[in-house]
Order: C-alpha cells, then sequence, then structure tokens
C-alpha cells in the first residue's frame, strides 16, 4: 500500500512558517498586493528564488527559468528538501549552455508551489491559519505577475531571456505575451500555449485522487493533523506515466519482474513498472503538498493564451521584438509537436524572429529534464546568438 | 465530489447469491473443478452466459464472443443493471455482420467478473463467505478454460468463430493457441499478444485508487458493509482516458465549459470534460465490483502469449488451421497498430492463414464499440467468407 512512509514532510516545513532553507525571499506587504485574474487580491505575500551568477552593471545578462508542475527554484543547486541536484543542472551553470558564468540566472518557486513562494500551506496572516482552500484560485498568468513583482524589485528592466519546460514553457508564453518589451529571448520547451482536453482530463484524475482521500479533510488537512498521502501518491503515479513515452517505459521496464523469477498471483508488485510507479507515488508526498498540486494543476488546466487574445493566438505575439526558440519532442504526448507548431504558426503570423526544433528522442515530455544533447547544443547555440544580438560577451566569443 | 451517488449496487445484487437476471447460468460442482495457471483449483463455480439464435443440427455455426474488462455477457440484449442495449448490438443480431439469424452466438460473463461468473464478490460455499482476495487470481488462459468447459456443456466440439476486442481480443488469441483445432475463425481487433509496460502502469494506477479508499477495507467491503466508491471511480476515470484519443477528446469536449460563461477559478467541473470523467467513474461504481476490477486488470496485465510458448509468439499459432482476421484502430493508443502487427508477423511466420486490418478513425481504442463502418464491413466479409469455407449457408448468399 501507498503512502505509509513519512519521512520529513514539506508540511512540517511549510507549518515553521515558510522560511525555505537557502533559498531567498522576497516579502510583499499589504501595500504591494498581487491582483489576480479571479479578482482576489493577495497580500502580503512572499516570493522564494534562487539566484545564480553575477548581475552585470548594465543588467543585461539576467535570464530567468520557469520551473514545471512539480518543480522548483532549485534549478542548479541542491534541493534542501530531497538533497537532490538542481533539476536542470546540466543546462544552467558554469559552462552549461545557460552559463553562470555569463549570465544572472533566477528561479522562482512558483505561486501556489510549496518551497517558499505563498500558496495554501502557507499562513494567512490575516486568520492566522493556513489558508487552504481559502487561497484564492491562480493561473499562469499570475505566476508571471508575481515574478514581474520579484524582476522589479531586482532592478531589472528586461531580461535576457526567459526560459523553461512543460508548465515552465507555458509561463515564458505567458511573458512573451504580456510584457514583450521585458523579454528579450523567449524559449518555451515541451509547452504549447493552451492545455488540452486530455491534459485536463489526467490533472482531473489526480485531483479526484487527491480528493477522495479522506485525510484530504476537505482541503484543511494541517489543521486537522493528517495528510492525503495515498491520494496524493495516487495522482502523482497517474500523473507520471504522462511524462514518460511509451516506448521508454517499454525500453526501461517491458514486462520485467520486480526481484522475483515468477507471478506471484497476487497484488504486490510483481512488474518493475509497478514497483518503480509506487516509488514515485511515495517519495513525491514527501517533497509536496496536496493542495499545491490542486492549485497549480488547475493553473495549467485553465492556460488558454489565445482566449486572452481575443481567440487569435498570433496577436498574443503583436510587433514583438523578442526572439524565440521554440522546442518540441518527437515521443511527447503529453504536449505533442503539434502544440508547438501551433506557438511557431502564431509567431509566423506575427512576424516574429523564431526557430523551432523538434528533437528526435524516445524519452517523452521528461525528456527536457534528461540528458538530451541536441537539446544541449540547440540552446547553447540559440543562447550565443542572443547574447551577441544583444551585445553581451558570450562564452568562448567564437560563435 | 465522486462516490455520493448509489443507486442501485452491483454489491446488492452479488449479495442475493448471483442470479444474474435473465441470464443462463451453469453450475460445476467440485467433481468439475476449474483448474487455474495460478495452481489453485476453483469448485463448484458457475458462469454465467447469454445466447442468441439457434444452434444448428450439425453446432457447426456457434460464435463465441468474448468481452473486454469491463464488458458482459449482454452482447446484443438489454443489460438489466443498467438498462443499456447491448454493448454490441450493431456487430451482433438479426442482419448484423454477426448474424444472428445465421449463427448461434454465446456470450459468458468472465471469470472473476461481477454478472454471474464467479468471482470475488461471489459467495465461497466452503466459508459461506465472499471470497474478497481468497479469491485466486485468474489469468486470461483460466477464463478461455472456464468457456471452454461451457462450451462442451453445450455439446459443442467447434467454434466457427470467435471474436472480441481488447481483453476480448485477447481471449480470442488464447483460443487460438490453447485450442486450435477447437477454432475455425478468430477475429481479435483493438488487442495484442501481450500487455504492454504502459498498460500496465494504468491499471496499477486504478488498483492503487481502489485499495487506497479506506473503504475497501482490505478487499473486505462486503462483509463491513461498505463500498470503496470513490477509489473505483477515480480508477475508471483514469482509465477511460485511455480508451479514447487525444484527437476524439478535443473534438467532442475541447476546452469548452461545463453550463458556465467564464471559468469559476474553484475546483468544481468547470471543463466539461472533467463533467464528463466524473459521469464516467460514478456511473462506473453501480455496475462494477471494486474486486472484480482488481483481479481483471490482473489477468491483462498477465497476458503476455509468447512467454507461455517458449518466448516465441509464432510457436503459440504453429500448424493452426484457424483463418484470423487481425483489426486495429490508427487512434488506438492503448493497444496500437504494432501490437496487432507483432500477431499478423507470428501468425505469417506460422504460415496462418490471415487477413490484417488497420481502420482509419480518430476514435481511439473504444473505436471497437462504436459505430466504425470500415469494422462492420470487413468482419461482415470475413464472416461471409468463412462460412462458405465452412459450408454453413451464409446470410445473402451471394458473396
Amino acid at each position: 500500500m501507498l503512502g505509509d512512509t513519512a519521512s520529513q514532510s514539506i508540511l512540517e516545513v511549510s507549518l515553521r512558517e515558510v522560511e525555505t532553507p537557502s533559498s531567498k525571499l522576497t516579502r510583499f506587504g499589504s501595500d504591494r498586493p498581487l491582483k489576480l485574474d479571479s479578482g482576489a487580491t493577495l497580500g502580503p505575500w512572499q516570493i522564494a528564488y534562487e539566484t545564480y551568477g553575477t548581475l552585470n552593471a548594465g543588467k543585461t545578462n539576467a535570464v530567468l527559468i520557469c520551473h514545471a508542475l512539480t518543480g522548483d527554484q532549485y534549478v542548479a543547486s541542491t534541493n534542501p528538501i530531497t538533497g537532490k541536484p538542481g533539476w536542470w543542472n546540466k543546462m544552467v551553470g558554469p559552462g552549461c549552455p545557460i552559463d553562470t558564468n555569463h549570465y544572472f540566472v533566477i528561479c522562482a518557486n512558483v505561486l501556489c508551489g510549496c518551497l517558499g513562494t505563498t500558496g495554501p500551506a502557507n499562513v494567512n496572516s490575516t486568520t492566522g491559519q493556513p489558508y487552504g482552500l481559502t487561497m484564492p484560485v491562480v493561473t499562469i498568468r499570475d505566476m508571471v505577475r508575481a515574478q514581474a513583482q520579484l524582476i522589479d524589485y531586482l532592478g531589472i528592466e528586461t531580461l535576457f531571456m526567459v526560459a523553461g519546460g512543460s508548465m515552465g514553457g507555458m509561463q515564458v508564453l505567458q511573458w512573451a505575451a504580456s510584457y514583450p518589451e521585458r523579454v528579450f529571448a523567449a524559449v518555451p520547451i515541451a509547452a504549447g500555449a493552451r492545455h488540452s482536453s486530455q491534459n485536463i482530463a489526467f490533472h482531473e484524475v489526480g485531483r479526484q485522487a487527491i480528493m477522495a482521500d479522506p485525510d484530504w479533510n476537505g482541503g484543511n488537512y494541517i489543521a486537522k493533523g493528517t495528510r492525503p498521502t495515498k491520494g496524493l501518491a495516487v495522482a502523482r503515479m497517474a500523473a507520471h506515466i504522462t511524462y514518460m513515452s511509451d516506448e521508454s517505459l517499454h525500453q526501461k521496464f517491458g514486462r520485467n519482474l520486480q526481484d522475483r523469477d515468477n507471478l506471484t498471483f497476487g497484488f504486490d508488485a510483481d512488474f518493475q513498472i509497478e514497483s518503480y510507479l509506487r516509488h514515485q507515488g511515495m517519495t513525491f508526498v514527501d517533497r509536496f503538498d496536496a493542495n499545491s498540486y490542486l492549485y497549480v494543476t488547475r493553473a495549467m488546466d485553465y492556460f488558454d493564451l489565445a482566449a486572452e487574445f481575443g481567440g487569435t493566438l498570433a496577436n498574443a505575439f503583436k510587433q514583438t521584438a523578442t526572439r524565440f526558440c521554440v522546442m518540441s519532442f518527437t515521443s511527447d504526448w503529453l504536449f505533442p509537436t503539434s502544440e508547438s507548431k501551433a506557438v511557431v504558426k502564431a509567431l509566423n503570423a506575427a512576424a516574429a524572429n523564431v526557430s523551432f526544433v523538434e528533437v528526435e528522442t524516445d524519452r517523452g515530455h521528461d525528456a527536457f529534464l534528461l540528458d538530451v544533447p541536441e537539446m544541449f547544443s540547440t540552446i547553447r547555440g540559440f543562447v550565443t546568438g542572443a547574447a551577441h544580438a544583444r551585445g553581451i560577451p558570450a562564452p568562448g566569443g567564437a560563435d
């Protein structure tokens, strides 16, 4: 059964009034509230982030990295909760395609994430209780608004680049649409300009699994001292399948049995894929808050950039001067290439400066997090070209 | 929330000692036990089935239809639990491709199904209690063994045809492999000779959702007077997504909102796809037993026909005289065409009489249950040809 392991819990961290270890934290008082798409206003609120490298004198070398659904701000440094290396430490770091010897990289925990930025597990200062479901539902645009307020606070006018995969890519597109003059270059990877019906369906299954867990307690589990670990683990298991391709599952696990020579004729994990999925579910609950999962999936479901611009996606990018590098993966069925192509089509219709790369890989959606050489070499080339165009000294200097 | 509706329950039916309304029921005493792949023996046991049409004097016109995971024996007549028409009533019936004016059609509830054939919700006559998890785990081959015992009981030596989709198609392949001399023609649709890693993964999510529901009570929910409706509904929701294609979800629902002009910024069903999935989950629990879901999904996971024959699928069909019509659907990602092609390749390697049709449709895996004209015309032609070959007067007589 799931969820019976409970080592250090992110909820415990949250209840300690979210001072995420080693993260920078900027608090905005009631005088700097965040206005949300729902009409609600959030304040006071806070945003947790990491930075890498040094901002140059002209403040022209800032790169914002946007993380995915269950990601975090530890893009290139150890996550203090899991002890794991930064989630994109082959992309961001000294000598990497996004070279922290040359660029000042910022990565913030998203709004309603659970690693320091205000979310449902945080205490609402007005009530003294965790927000729970009294937290307003937020959108991708709200996440980007929060980041923009941080960028203002850091005194940066224009970001050299905004980059991210999956939900991170949605934020990149939203940045380019909401603040075109503040984004010199944009790299949306394995993303799209809307969440599809199938994607909403998978998210809804996850949310229902969480809400079906009696330990969810109508969202008040922190106050009640319970944790909906089983529901959250099931949600993660379902989602995890969508991050891999049929082919990668076949190659990695096939029908291999788990530590046994024969079928057990029971309901234990006979197959390696079962054991792997259970492990994914069980470890996830130690690092992620169930209500955050509801809020962040909801933000993705609500994302439909064309709808913001009268139903025509090209209008989102009208007269944009941003240079785009759009990337998709052949075996990604969660955000298939067709979604990226729709973005590219709209960018072309807006006469944008856009390059598009479909990377051949069998790793599925999660390819953006993995060691895919073509992705790295493409981003390296794009970043170098964009740096030249902006007059920032680029690594190596040759290209 | 899910599962708060509970009209007439299949469990109530089960507890009334499973005398499924209007179904034929054959009981086998302890002297006719069913020997299972696990090594266990089941007996006494019973099998519930429906028949349509008339068996001819030579007993050469019998067609066995095998149903899918959550299917039933009501292939061409009203399901007494749901009140819905037969699940394949465009394929089987008077004037249909499998014409009940000419063929004697048998369809039996699978072993561990919950419509009359012995399964976990049934009372174990030895203990006087429902089997629950004391029911032995069964395989597709066990299901076919049970059917073969029924066919023996009906005095039929050779089936003119065995046909079915999805798990029904697995049974068709198993029939052809286990009893080649008893199958004149075989029609496996939207199936494969093994369950893939991705398919096992989705089933495991469903099982974990059920087992995470406290009302599952370790499988003893009947005795405890509870029903794991929420877990079962989540399992069904996850599975249902896999039965449709991305394209059909997009066409049917897209991002359309449910009875509302605007997003609600909450966790109710904003989108039609959410409402649809919740409905699928909620209605499913009224017709299906949670433990049956565990057992039947497990049987599918265990299916690997090649493994039974030393790892070479062609060996399953050595010197077969059966004529095969293998069919797949272009948009089926649960049992993609590649799985059917692997079967066809093995059949060709065994020099079998095989035709293969990949039907172009955007309806996904569930296409086999839907109104897909090319499927009907193909099956009609194949059945007529096979009838000629077997010397059964075929409908129309012209072909």
